[in-house]
């Protein structure tokens, strides 16, 4: 990796190709659109983005204007995030300060009338942590806490990383969003790190769906698990047993594709076979292991499927107390990371907006009329093309033991 | 659209950034390496480019070695090709310059040592219309020879066009092209429009392999056919019965997914399942329809399938004697592109080589080594964690008339 930081390639291309045409037909080429076409965001939104120190983003999509079906036109958010006090302060002023953060990015997005907002992958955790935690661990959380909400697989101990876990339906993340969403009026999707108490308190990587009304709509866990680099996350949990739920929300049908679920091409066509018109992609995810695969892959799943998908990464180094390897014959270590953000929407035309930066807290929304998914397929024909009954069927034999691919020789 | 004409996004990038470490970032974020890693090519097969007007550009991807395999280098080849002479030119002598210019961008691949080429989509057909049509076409191919091999599905007319299929082992083409896979030791990917004579004469659009010993291996025929726009290609011949081959050649294993089958990453995964190494995917598609969705498919199949993927388009704009309407409330037209080229290659950990230009002939190489694949697998553990019983039992539901999308409601 080079040693120069890019705050976004965005930026780069903006800076260095000042000749307008070109600038657009790259555009064109990366982005499936010449246009940026920004949306107009309120003062007061911004404001909190400049007072709290968060970038806010806005675009809009658009669909052509149909006889029998109004526009359907909703706000979708997607927040990236790290902690904002330095260590020096004491562990409970960053506790607030955590919380008091993502509250004012929540606000922030609803000032700017989101719909549905997004959380970033496992978000809630680090006020687990200090309420769960005895004074043993105090002294480590101050330089955990360096960077705030760890993403602790790396480390592949049990304790007292298992201790973040709380319930879906009635954890006290859930209940705290409950209200916002309510008070709002605003779906919020709240991926966090489940407690199954009522099955022999087995934990879960799973995503909590809360309705605008405030209620708990339900819960999806994450499908498929990685075991690589850093990645250790099957040491904690399991493959998901929800399958692939399609929420039904008065703003649009949603689903959640938890983070290492977007290498799978197959989890996110369930979600779009069965009804999804937006896919979120709660992630974490860091540079040297991932950057090339990270426009690529949301954005092409918004292609396949036809809908509209929200591809969301954390930012910042995390530090563990204790040193940890990485599988990769590399000494022992303490940091973890970067995560390099650049959280990023993609319509079901392939056109995606700009990334958000690589390495701040940042607000993305988009405009969006749901209508567009219904007309890329009607234009693509790609579930007319799909040929279900074929895979449903080559993906039988291709589980069984005795499975013989299809191999010609001469 | 922009009017300005843009050669390839690398060019305006190597222009504008001039700043070496800028660049070098930004490639590592759009083609997943910092180094585009060129591989010397002898100088006999660059001066046939420059004496022939084609270009070629050859890249690396290493592997790390291994204690128990020997490296499996081999070198994979891309042609993207239009006509040379203008058609103030003698048809016939159009159709052997057409011809000739094949058979030398297929000789500057031997000379580069290429083991296995692959041309693009329904490549031969020129040579087949002057064979198969009388008289009374002659004046309008004339003009429709202007800009060589057409892509006829646009027309929607059966006649000439279904003239230009022929057998896929026992065919012209085939024979012509076993006698320079043989001479050159190299396996050689033709995609024609088939006859199958032993079937009703049904028409297929199908990809023949012939082995580096000039024997005709197998056929693979396009699985997804696309309805859209210009593309009516479901008028002429339906969805392949021939499942989801991969060809176990000396250079490897290798599958071809034929053009809008690349929307599917469905058919992607089959190939992987059944053991591909190289997925080619001859293609014919122009820069309205899908140039943003171009870069993102291909090698998206590459990274979820863990091999190594061929992208090709043809070049040029195509003129058809009678008009056409494109299924877009536009005038009735004559003209049908242009093709934007653009064809490269992405290797299994997501790293890509720069595109051929988006409107000249080229030959695009790269040596690549096979045990990249499998590393790539054990790094990432994609296969593993596929969780193909779950789909397989989805998919069966999904295909059932009175399947229930899985939907929560509140």
């Amino acid at each position: 990796m080079s040693s120069f930081h890019l705050k976004s390639l965005e930026e780069v291309l903006e800076k260095y190709i000042t000749n307008d045409e070109q600038l657009k037909e790259i555009k064109r080429l990366l982005y499936g659109r010449s246009d940026d076409n920004k949306l107009e965001l309120p003062e007061e939104a911004k404001n909190l983005g400049s007072k709290h120190g968060f970038d806010i983003q806005g675009y809009r999509f658009t669909a052509k204007s149909e006889c029998i079906r109004l526009p359907r036109i909703v706000r979708i958010g997607a927040i990236q995030n790290s902690i904002v006090l330095p260590t020096s302060e004491p562990v409970i002023k960053q506790r607030e300060a955590i919380w008091q953060k993502v509250q004012v990015m929540i606000k922030a997005a609803a000032l700017a009338n989101v719909n549905i907002i997004c959380l970033q992958e496992a978000w809630s955790r680090s006020s687990l942590v200090l309420r769960s935690l005895s004074k043993m661990y105090f002294k480590c959380l101050l330089s955990f806490l360096l960077t705030a909400m760890p993403f602790a697989f790396c480390t592949r101990e049990k304790f007292p990383w298992c201790e973040f876990s709380e319930g879906a339906a009635e954890g006290p993340t859930t209940k705290m969003l409950q209200e916002l969403a309510k008070a709002y009026n605003m779906v919020i999707i709240s991926p966090i790190l489940e407690r199954d108490t009522n099955h022999s308190d087995t934990i879960w990587n799973t995503a909590v769906i809360i309705s605008n009304r405030g209620q708990y709509l339900g819960k999806h866990r994450k499908n498929h698990i990685p075991r690589v680099g850093d990645f250790n996350e099957s040491t904690y949990y399991m493959e998901g047993n929800t399958g692939h739920p399609v929420f039904e929300t008065v703003f649009g049908h949603i689903g959640v594709n938890i983070c290492y679920g977007r290498h799978h091409p197959q989890n996110w066509m369930m979600f779009g076979i069965n009804g999804a018109e937006i896919v979120f992609n709660p992630s974490a995810t860091v540079g040297s292991l991932s950057e090339p695969l990270w426009p690529i892959e949301a954005r092409n799943a918004a292609i396949a499927n036809s809908y509209f998908t929200v591809a969301i990464n954390r930012v910042g180094s995390e530090e563990f107390p204790n040193k940890f390897t990485s599988g990769d014959g590399n000494e022992p270590h303490t940091t973890f990371g970067p995560f390099y953000g650049s959280s990023y929407i993609t319509a079901p035309d392939s056109s995606r907006t700009p990334s958000l930066s690589r390495d701040r807290d940042g607000l993305l929304i988009a405009e969006i009329d749901l209508n567009l998914c219904r007309q890329v397929k009607d234009f693509w024909g790609f579930p007319m093309t799909q040929r279900l009954d074929l895979y449903a069927n080559s993906l039988q034999h291709a589980t069984k033991l005795d499975f013989k691919p299809q191999i010609v020789r001469e």
